[in-house]
């Protein structure tokens, strides 16, 4: 069962750059994309920028419906993200062949993804930037976390099907409040 | 001694989330600042999108000069990448304070981190994004990588002075060449 996850706190989930999962919806068909190419933009209301190119075939469901959900999925799905990743929404129902869960969002038309650990619901916020460098600016509207998955680990994406998988934590004195 | 990396492969560096830092210099002073959002635009060459705050003081010298160095720090500088991010170039002369070494770079004024694993010379390619959201997309010039530092940990911010730090890699089939 997903909690809300105040939307002050979403930078401490996609800062640390972990590979996520991108869901879009459109004429009744979810699809799902794996992403590395984001970054917090604004703190509150949280702005993520990321990177859809058009040769991916979520950019056009993105474009057109401007709305996506942003899921994150712990290690143990790392096996599924890759084959999200190796193929494409064009000819494959990813959500199915892969066993991965679409969850009704509040919100916005595309799905969460249930096996993740957070997922967050996000508009275009600007997309002034799309046709430059298919750079997308979303703003999280509503933000869910999985309580059921404590201290879940990310992974991270070095090129080639390499990933670093999260160690250790350390707390270090910081001026941030 | 720094070596020649290819750019083809900077993209493994920063793909994967580390906490970088960005060095800028203007007339005749350099300065530092922790950043940890930023993310990939595009391959090769190798474009970064970053986000530097106008509240930041590097923000006049990179707007100014249109030129930084990203420099990624491993596990051991972790506690000076927190200083330097706890601090401004206001009224800090940062390399100096904490000990870190500015070295010369090749193809822009802003110095290399002696004691960083990779350094990356970068200018600003578009600036179109700077006023809307401190977005600077960056066309990385140059990159150096320190072979003395054999299979660098690095870390990943995740708010209030709380870093996860590399863990293992996993390695799973990608359709990537």
């Amino acid at each position: 069962m997903m909690k809300d996850l105040p939307l002050s706190k979403v930078y401490q989930l996609l800062e640390p750059g972990p590979v996520v999962l991108l869901t879009t919806a459109r004429k009744g068909r979810a699809n799902i994309m794996t992403m590395s190419w984001h970054m917090m933009v604004e703190f509150e209301p949280p702005l993520i920028a990321c990177v859809v190119s058009n040769r991916n075939h979520s950019f056009a469901a993105l474009q057109a419906t401007k709305e996506c959900v942003i899921a994150i999925p712990a290690l143990k799905l790392a096996p599924r993200v890759v084959e999200v990743g190796n193929c494409s929404g064009r000819n494959v129902e990813k959500f199915s062949k892969f066993g991965l869960t679409p969850a009704p969002a509040k919100l916005v038309a595309p799905p969460l993804v249930a096996e993740c650990f957070a997922n967050l619901e996000c508009k275009v916020a600007d997309p002034g930037f799309v046709n430059k460098h298919g750079i997308f600016i979303l703003e999280v509207l509503k933000a869910w976390i999985d309580p059921a998955q404590k201290n879940p680990k990310t992974i991270h994406h070095h090129g080639y099907g390499r990933f670093t998988v999260d160690g250790k934590m350390i707390k270090l004195k910081s001026k941030m409040r």
